[in-house]
């Protein structure tokens, strides 16, 4: 079998800032009482395969489809779009369910872009384990990007020799990583919630 | 403004993989006296940005979108999913065609993940110059994904430092690099043809 060149290998890397994190409820109880405007949101809770997703997270929400910030974002404004069902594969989506999680991101990514002052946008799916899917549950990375990020070869390279070292030292303590607190998440979401998609 | 890790950046190393090629009808003329069979395609050519894709590169079609398989593919089965209308942005398609390009991409992804038997699926679009978009007609990116590519962290690392000597190595070389042949694609683009969609 082939192995995967580096040029794919990073994406699975979007795995790391997933939100993986056990109910931290006295946490999500402070911040409850400072965003007590996000209780406009429809439901108490989404859920993000085996994770209960705190509405304050959530930004955005049809009948399909909501979207949420992340825990560890890679970027600034680098949030997740999933089906509201909680299925594994992108093919067990129904073709509704396919066309709104599309179209929502399609919207997300336009406001989002416009409201970072970024000129593109990264959407992908890592569509099962081998892709780098950590959270059995479908989910869009949105990605606003920006000119002089890593747009020029020659940058690319220049750059990865010490972002490498920095990644590396991080996964090594992946453990020891704080996530960020659930005041910030529900302020970027209270921030994405007033926003017209 | 904050400069990309290295997570991100290789994402936009897909755009080495992307068509880029000028006509070149003697090669063209060779493989379609070859392969009589892709002549059933509906047009004879598709457009991708301001190339031109011989209908025999061109495995699926809808009304609004069709599929192509890749001039220089990153592993097998990359291939790319496009709206036939030329429309550079992700934002710029209608609800139908975003609709329509990403229950293709299901579609396709499904039978292309177990015709390479493989076990997972890359989806990604590039969408916009800042995230590695060269072409300028939206296109999906398709990659089956198997075990034992870069699956776990561990194996990225050990991995990257050989595979990125290997990589700069060809990006250095990348004016030298060979195009897959007509022949080579519209063979993969028959075969693919004669999956159940």
């Amino acid at each position: 079998m082939e192995r995967l060149p580096s040029l794919l290998s990073p994406l699975s890397s979007f795995r790391s800032s997933v939100a993986l994190r056990p109910a931290t409820a006295a946490r999500f109880h402070i911040a409850r009482a400072s965003f007590a405007s996000s209780t406009q949101m429809e439901a108490e809770h989404y859920k993000f395969g085996p994770y209960k997703i705190d509405q304050k997270e959530v930004f955005y929400s049809t009948d399909l489809s909501y979207a949420l910030v992340n825990l560890r974002p890679l970027l600034p404004a680098h949030v997740l779009v999933c089906p509201k069902r909680e299925v594994k594969r992108f093919v067990d989506l129904t073709t509704e369910e396919t066309s709104d999680l599309w179209i929502s991101a399609q919207k997300i990514g336009r406001q989002l872009e416009k409201y970072h002052k970024a000129s593109s946008l990264t959407f992908a799916i890592q569509d099962g384990p081998q892709a780098g899917q950590t959270v059995p549950h479908v989910h869009i990375h949105i990605v606003p990007r920006k000119g002089g990020d890593f747009e020029n070869n020659d940058e690319i390279y220049d750059a990865i020799d010490e972002k490498e070292k920095e990644l590396k030292k991080t996964l090594d303590l992946d453990k020891e990583r704080k996530d960020r607190s659930m005041e910030e998440m529900a302020k970027e979401a209270d921030e994405y919630r007033k926003l017209v998609f």
